[in-house]
């Protein structure tokens, strides 16, 4: 049976509430997870949470009820609440009418299984979440692994990386890497580490990618440092033929992720 | 020369601010631009601000200095101030030590001159000011002339686009129309408008796209309208290979903006 919580004050109120912040994140080992679309493609995929907390104001869908009785079937803690209080928790003015906390999956390179798909997109250094959730999204649409992030990184499981995935990141395979660790992974198998460069004649429509093909995307205001470039086995550019000489760095993982799942249908 | 500006009731200081706000652009008809970068890439296309805001703590960049006097030399209003009041104006607790307050251009389909480049890419009640910004970026990036913007669309002049957009919004023409104005004038020249559905088998890799392309985006939670997908002359399919049945709009955009680049170098 759900608990009924009315009160901002309610300690399960501020836990889910707290995980807005990535500190409490780590120290929880959970995320949040808005809105029945990305609960139901969570649940689809397998994942479901520990937590959840909704509103019945305005009914409850069909879809939500069933992802509730699995969750609470799996001892989740289920919390019936107001939409005010769902707002706070979201921090949005128009939060979304349930919303999840789930468990944060191991995000070592040992968790990856290479040969588990032949496209993964690794990224340097990204600043921007809302990056991070779109280039999961396009990882899911590319059927990639998943995504390898390196360096400093916004945190993938942060609520606007969350809602930028659209649900990918329940599908995408997520870790966090230094680059060196990386690279030593990379070289004990299989794959190619493809970048995107200006320093290049090689156009990116020329290649037949190998597989597994990493592809190497640069951070939002520098691009690849020159040492990494050194790294890849395939530096390849993408035309620019306006003033500007870089493209957001979701859409360069985008374009390229499309064009090496086209140079395999030749 | 630059007249000292200190306190935050200055008026010029409230009318920048208030440029933040999408009433106050329209009434205004002026638009705010952050940064070295982009006024130095405004400049390079031949626009200059007509309000410049910079703060000299830390020292004047020459080329900040060029840009400062080629735009006094046009009668621009040149203020120095602290870095407190440009973060105020614009709204970042690190802001730029250079803003500038541009004059918005026709955004009227009449002004849009299609033969001026065989790309258009048109987009459908977009919510994001990032991704219209995203999408000017990729637009500058595969020599488009510009953006059609159809629909109660986010505004191309807000502060979020304008950054997004790296100095795009001054190299793209920008037009807002309803759908039914913008048919009209596409119907009165020649062009190709390409949608993108899931309800069609033909390939995104298979035509050589027509010039000029208008390339139709749909918007980020709906997706194209069937009576917009219906008046397209052609529609075609990029593959969705995972759970997801959708791309981020700006993703969606660049893929589909460097195919058909890609289809006329074959």
């Amino acid at each position: 049976m759900p608990r009924q919580i009315t009160s901002y004050s309610n300690e399960t109120v501020k836990r889910l509430r707290a995980l807005r912040d990535k500190k409490a994140r780590r120290a929880e080992g959970l995320f949040l997870a808005e809105g029945l679309r990305i609960l139901a493609e969570a649940r689809d995929s397998g994942s479901l949470p520990e937590i959840i907390a909704y509103s019945p104001s305005g009914g409850i869908h069909p879809l939500a009820a069933d992802i509730i009785a699995a969750a609470e079937a799996k001892g989740a803690d289920i919390i019936e609440t107001t939409p005010d209080i769902l707002s706070k928790m979201s921090g949005k003015d128009n939060p979304q009418a349930i919303l999840g906390a789930y468990r944060q999956p191991d995000t070592s390179l040992a968790a990856i299984d290479r040969d588990s798909s032949p496209l993964w997109i690794v990224a340097q250094a990204l600043r921007d979440p809302g990056n991070i959730g779109t280039i999961l999204r396009t990882g899911d649409a590319t059927a990639a692994g998943g995504l390898i992030l390196i360096d400093d990184s916004a945190d993938p499981y942060s609520v606007e990386a969350v809602r930028a995935s659209m649900g990918a990141i329940f599908t995408q395979s997520v870790a966090i890497a230094r680059w060196d660790e990386f690279v030593t992974w990379l070289r004990s198998g299989s794959g190619q580490l493809v970048g995107t460069s200006l320093n290049t004649d090689h156009d990116y429509l020329e290649p037949t990618y190998e597989q597994p093909c990493f592809l190497l995307i640069g951070n939002e205001s520098q691009g690849l440092p020159s040492a990494y470039e050194a790294e890849c086995d395939l530096l390849v550019k993408m035309p620019m033929l306006g003033r500007a000489d870089s493209l957001n760095a979701a859409v360069a993982a985008a374009v390229m992720a499309f064009q090496v799942r086209a140079s395999w249908r030749n």
